[in-house]
């Protein structure tokens, strides 16, 4: 396989050459935003998404872009061509910089990568187990580099055979690291929750279509009410829709990804992959 | 100005070569910890302290470092041979590695980097002008790379004229980001908090020092008890022993540092520095 390049701020780079300096604000005190999209048959999804929340991620953590969004866009069709990858995920880091005293924002460097990475095109006809974990992530609204709670409990995971980790705080259901989660209620209600998470570009494209079709709201919900779901799925760029089936060793109605989570997923795939 | 020599992994590099590739999860996912001591004189103060506490930090994240104590020992003191500063802060800095799927923990990276760096050898007269902010560091007993908190607040700090910022969480005061606090009350009790805050190596000296001339406590205290302090000082291994003197605006006592700061800053420097 060829080697893939790397953009790091105006230089595009093979990624074993991709360096910063270990006094970028990234190493140094964890301080940084990124986002990440896929491309499939070598274009992005819902690139002007990403790139709103790019933007929304770095005014948030008060780092201020040198970079114009057309540049960052030029950028990134040059990486898709140079590394000519289809289906791919594109990784948009925004560090801290190389401040001057270790503890001043600085001019973020800018990281542009890409690698090869598909997901199955159809639904998933299993679906996941999660385990529930207090926690509340911090300046939840940005996209921020802090994943030290995620990381931290993947062996925890494996341990109990869980696929991914849901986050809750004050008794409301938040998000899992790196998705959104939906229910749908037994009268057929679908909720995600609104405040404490990200706002995932996935989650405003399935709220899309749900409404369409559902009663479908954005409120907080509480775990009691998470517990007593007909439906669990989770939504995110790299797990499109995804649905729960266990939750804490708790099987979820009969076990099989429901009918709203199927309906929901067909119509999702039918809008991001070409026909 | 001679330029720095940097330990990254195996090799002993001037700083402007001291990268690490992109791929580490400190700049992929913020994850990562460290360790900071001063040396006085070319000699570093309370190594085995702080050595001690980036092995416990290293377990707590699950960072399995590949090199023995005597083997980062060796890597200090020849840093401190090439560089050839006197006074000057090491930072050992031990990251999450190379992670195979971004987001597994992987085999750590370890650098080790010194900068010049004196703090005034008697204490400050003055006194320092704090902020309280409310938040609760995750990993608390941990001296992990998380300083989104507190490099988000350097601005305000700046807009506001503080000089630091002291986090409280459940109504009861923690720490500030790079220091312990202490508080002396009416009845001379000198107190400093027990949990959800880092386990200094400066607090640690001071509760002795402190225990030979004042009733000392370590156990939480809350903010009520703190704004009615008759001394309030942080401790910590760039400020030794510093008196606070406002908090929020408000002046504390007669707005310069207490007798009871005093004794102990004049004790600590005897300890520190040689005569």
């Amino acid at each position: 396989m060829s080697k893939l390049f790397v953009w790091v701020n105006d230089s595009l780079i093979p990624s074993d050459e991709a360096n910063v300096n270990i006094a970028d604000l990234a190493v140094q005190r964890g301080y940084g935003i990124f986002d990440f999209f896929k491309t499939i048959d070598g274009k992005p999804v819902f690139l002007e998404d990403h790139l709103d929340r790019l933007f929304r991620s770095a005014v948030l953590m008060r780092l201020e872009l040198k970079q114009s969004r057309d540049e960052i866009k030029v950028r990134i069709k040059r990486l898709i061509e140079r590394n000519n990858l289809n289906d791919s995920g594109i990784k948009v880091i925004l560090t801290g910089g190389f401040s001057s005293d270790g503890f001043n924002i600085a001019e973020p460097n800018l990281i542009i990568s890409q690698q090869a990475f598909q997901i199955p095109r159809s639904m998933s006809e299993k679906g996941i187990s999660i385990l529930t974990h207090e926690y509340q992530r911090q300046f939840s609204d940005a996209k921020t580099l802090d994943y030290l709670q995620a990381i931290w409990l993947q062996p925890i995971l494996k341990e109990k055979k869980a696929d991914d980790v849901l986050y809750y705080s004050d008794g409301m259901i938040r998000e899992c690291p790196r998705a959104n989660i939906f229910i749908v209620t037994k009268d057929q209600k679908v909720l995600t929750p609104e405040s404490g998470m990200l706002k995932g570009v996935t989650r405003k494209q399935v709220l899309e279509i749900s409404a369409d079709a559902y009663e479908t709201e954005t409120r907080d919900i509480s775990m009691e009410e998470f517990r007593n779901a007909k439906e669990v799925f989770i939504t995110s760029t790299t797990k499109n829709i995804l649905p729960v089936v266990q939750v804490d060793g708790h099987v979820i109605a009969d076990g099989k990804p429901g009918e709203v989570s199927r309906a929901l997923a067909l119509e999702y795939n039918r809008i991001i992959y070409p026909s």
